[in-house]
């Protein structure tokens, strides 16, 4: 789905540091308080460097219409709530969830630890961005072993049902590795992220049958049908949908009603015109792998690794990812010319 | 896949007590101890019982030839290593997963109020039953969520790889719902569970395209084909199978890098003709859901469930499992003649 934005002849190559400021300028611009600009530009920027476009400056209108409208509170300051030994609960007060992980991440750090597993629930919060900034650093920088899941806005029909229901509710999950990026994957549980909907939408491509349906609840391929009133599917194919269903469900039931957030079906944003950041809830389990009984983690991890590439897997969910980023810090982010210029307008407040 | 046993008419009507002192039986003549024999029987009649028929008594006789070979000690006592305020670590010492869970169960419980969250992680152990009773009754009887995650024996094939080394992989989940049973689902990250493949083949169906390849790597629809030196894919479809497969592979992180135990590619079991379970590691979490923030945890789940059946799903995972159970309460457990006999033999120890 993603077009390789090297190649792009219309692309700028921009340094991941003066991307970063720029996009902190721009929260900081329209509306955000200085801390949750620097940490929603830091995890834009870093999506953008690493490929994931879906969820990189493509994301950035979506945060200006969303501050703009007042659907979100960019000045929130998180509450957090130590409930017990392993069990944090914080409630992001209508802000983003990434500010809400940060001011929890130390004591999650240091709980999972202690009590060798521990839990943070995030409720009240707007999640727009990829899921695996969320754990990648827990298991690169602090050698633990971290699964997170969000749930969205509703826009994926249950197993066997007729109306969206739950989000796209995606599943992320990083483990340490030995002298290597660790172990990442981030996957929707829908069979397509909405975002790569959006982005085939503009790209006049077709998707796959089986991705969603129109707003008759037929199968459709146009991407444009599955966004104007239709819906997508649960990931898992013909014969496996339910399973992808029963996994998104598990999502809502972990991020929103574990958390004490929405569910993907309960809020309403209509009445902020502009405002496109799912208010719901977000779950995060943090292990220390160091007290595996007698074996290191990280090695095992990497048994586990060679294996599947003796197996034939010639590519490791991340590995495009951890490639982009090695081209991004050394040459420049790629950025459309176009999106970069409109950046610079926003920077101006504009 | 599952034919219905009801409507059989060479089936016996058992009730469930005398379907399970029966299986104890063959247990304990087959060379367990009272307690794994008890805790082993309750499992497959339970499986028996809700018609999860290729985790009942279709068991049996792998159980009986397993124990002959001598590759799974059923006398084993688990060693239980309480490692940390969240964290316990339990050596099934080459004996079946279920006593290992017993063992540490109500430790896990205790941990799991006392923290909020734990983890049980056993090693050493044999799986060879379904995995949602391993999570059913703690959502029941003790209103926490669990999550469960066993790895099996190489026989799926990674995204893109050429042979098989993953296993078949479930997640069983389970949370509680006010006034009724559990949310429960189990999912095997195989486009098909083993011993479902091995009823078709016994059947004479075959199976959907996409679920297994033969032993040249080809895409196959008969059953026997893939048990004959092929292997099963990952569920997810053609378009989503690299998902299915980024699953699995954290199955094997969390249930034997994590643990301690075997990865499903590990062992050897062919010095021990007739040995048939996988020996491997299984990971459980589980969460106590009454530390959610300001609103009732199992009576949200009866607002998502609402809103599932208003979306227009008609079935919820777990659903026929129950109806079945209810019949089988009420009528008795419906058991193949011939099978019936055969167990009845089993018990002589013949």
């Amino acid at each position: 789905m993603h077009p390789s934005p090297v190649s792009a002849p219309e692309s700028v190559l921009i340094p991941f540091d003066e991307l970063r400021s720029l996009l902190q300028q721009i929260f900081e611009r329209h509306g955000t308080s200085t801390n949750v600009a620097a940490i929603l530009a830091d995890n834009c920027a870093t999506a953008q460097r690493d490929g994931a476009l879906s969820h990189g400056i493509f994301r950035i209108p979506g945060y200006v219409s969303t501050l703009k409208s007042g659907w979100v509170d960019g000045k929130a300051t998180p509450i957090v709530d130590d409930k017990a030994p392993g069990f944090i609960a914080v409630d992001a007060a209508n802000g983003f969830a990434q500010p809400a992980l940060m001011a929890a991440r130390n004591l999650l750090i240091a709980k999972a630890r202690s009590n060798g597993i521990a839990l943070l629930a995030i409720r009240r919060s707007h999640h727009f961005a990829a899921l695996w900034p969320d754990v990648e650093p827990l298991a690169r920088d602090e050698g633990l072993v971290a699964i997170t899941v969000v749930n969205s806005m509703a826009c994926v029909v249950p197993s066997g049902g007729r109306s969206a229901l739950f989000g796209t509710n995606p599943i992320a999950f990083a483990a340490p590795r030995a002298g290597s990026e660790p172990l990442v994957f981030d996957l929707a549980t829908s069979a397509i992220a909405h975002g790569d909907i959006q982005i085939a939408a503009r790209a006049g491509h077709s998707v796959p049958q089986g991705y969603g349906v129109d707003k008759h609840g037929q199968h459709t391929t146009e991407p444009q049908e599955i966004l104007d009133g239709g819906a997508l599917l649960p990931f898992g194919g013909e014969h496996g949908a339910h399973k992808g269903s029963a996994l998104s469900m598990m999502v809502e039931v972990l991020a929103a009603a574990l958390t004490g957030g929405n569910f993907s079906f309960e809020f309403d944003m209509r009445t902020h015109p502009g405002a496109q950041t799912p208010y719901t809830g977000q779950l995060i389990i943090a292990i220390d792998p160091s007290l595996t009984s007698g074996q290191n983690f990280a090695d095992r991890c990497e048994t586990l690794i060679a294996a599947m590439s003796d197996a034939g897997q010639s590519r490791l969910p991340g590995t495009r990812r951890y490639e982009q980023r090695k081209l991004s810090m050394e040459h420049g982010v790629p950025v459309d010319v176009a999106r970069w210029r409109e950046l610079l307008q926003l920077a101006e407040g504009q």
